[in-house]
């Protein structure tokens, strides 16, 4: 008997008007939905919401509680619309000032004391209890307290600064997948679908059409922790779709 | 004098597993909030959730009440893991059932009977008291039910919904922005930045710092509804840049 699979969970918060906008398309959810899936964490929610400190803090204090991890990304840049780290310590009731590692950091990397701006200085600044989070990219950190992660926005440094601190996440058991795409129209396949999904009730099956190369095509997503249950699920569907005549191609993932 | 601004605001709801597990990322997040915001509506927030029922129903009715406008995608289609029109049945607290105009029209879709199939079928459910919206790539309606709207997932589709429907929004004062692209960086530009936002508090002043062709680059953005205001501060801010050395590119939007 396999081990009862223990559920990790995660929320990711994205910060900032510009997405809202639809000026910028957001590149973050899916990074760090794919890098937490094989850490075994499970993104269950996410949120966008705009540079307002009351939604900001209503926001985190919602899903702080709901969830394991929470991740935010944007608005800790040096200018007067980053307003991330104030939020965060108003969310959690404490206070914020310069973190003396975070002025080490930062004196060192710019040199010239002309050049680390009261603007920029306003980057050291972390809520009382935080734990730096390294940013190779650009030094000013991000930080965690308790169980929420504050990031920057730019996928470059966001992505730089998961790689610095994903060892500190305690994941669960990872969840596996398989795809297995078919040129089967959704509406056929349904139904021996349905009736898969009801003999694996502990897989989670989905089914994503799309037009791949203008020609309508489906990809049917088995998800679980019980690798040989998926192989088993997989190589069912297959033949149920070589049985009503339909291409099936497998990819394991 | 300009007419006092008239705010109009909308949330977006992105259902699906397969953007919460990194498998997709969603590209109909920016097309409705661009469309939206040339219409006047504001949207202010955005939640990715999963295919459970319990949290669909819990969102819609939670962001139901707080924005004018609520859209959702994803969830709609003819197979097991579309829940999206009973979750928002159970929202609204109403029965479910075929749609005579929508098993009309997919009847002259499909024509051949045995290729409606039952599970098909399926996507002609509306929860009474919705109105459709029309579906021109793939003809299964998309539904209205007061100030939420339920479209597909597919990005063809969805895009294709929202164009049917567009004329039915009422919009407020349209936001208006310019942005001016510099090479300063942030922390340089960031005081003067903050001054000007305090002489224009009708406007929304934003940075986005980014790397173009590997170099900084940072894209200050100035939102408004008054025009004039936003052409001023503007050029307030080239010369700020100018003056500072920097170079300044000025884009109307």
């Amino acid at each position: 008997m396999s081990q009862p699979a223990k559920t990790v969970t995660a929320c990711i918060i994205v910060i900032g008007n510009e997405i809202l906008s639809g000026r910028t398309r957001d590149a973050n959810i899916q990074y760090f939905a794919t890098e937490l899936g094989q850490l075994g964490v499970r993104v269950m929610e996410c949120r966008v919401v705009p540079d307002i400190e009351e939604t900001i803090v209503a926001t985190v204090n919602e899903v702080r509680r709901k969830f394991d991890y929470v991740f935010t990304t944007g608005g800790i840049g040096p200018t007067h619309d980053d307003i991330t780290a104030d939020c965060i310590a108003k969310a959690f009731g404490v206070g914020i000032s310069e973190h003396p590692e975070a002025v080490a950091r930062m004196t060192r990397h710019y040199g010239d004391p002309a050049l680390f701006t009261p603007a920029r200085r306003r980057m050291a600044r972390v809520p009382h209890g935080g734990i730096l989070v390294d940013n190779p990219v650009s030094v000013a950190p991000g930080f965690q307290l308790e169980n929420v992660f504050i990031f920057a926005g730019i996928p470059k440094v966001a992505e730089a600064m998961f790689q610095s601190m994903r060892h500190r996440l305690v994941g669960g058991t990872p969840v596996l997948s398989r795809t297995v795409r078919t040129n089967l129209p959704e509406g056929i396949i349904a139904e021996p679908l349905g009736a898969l999904q009801q003999r694996y009730q502990d897989l989670d099956i989905g089914s994503y059409p799309a037009f791949r190369n203008g020609k309508p095509s489906v990809s049917l997503v088995l998800r679980g922790t019980d690798e040989p249950r998926l192989v088993a699920a997989a190589a069912e569907l297959i033949e149920t779709i070589h049985g009503m005549r339909g291409e099936a191609e497998e990819f394991a993932q």
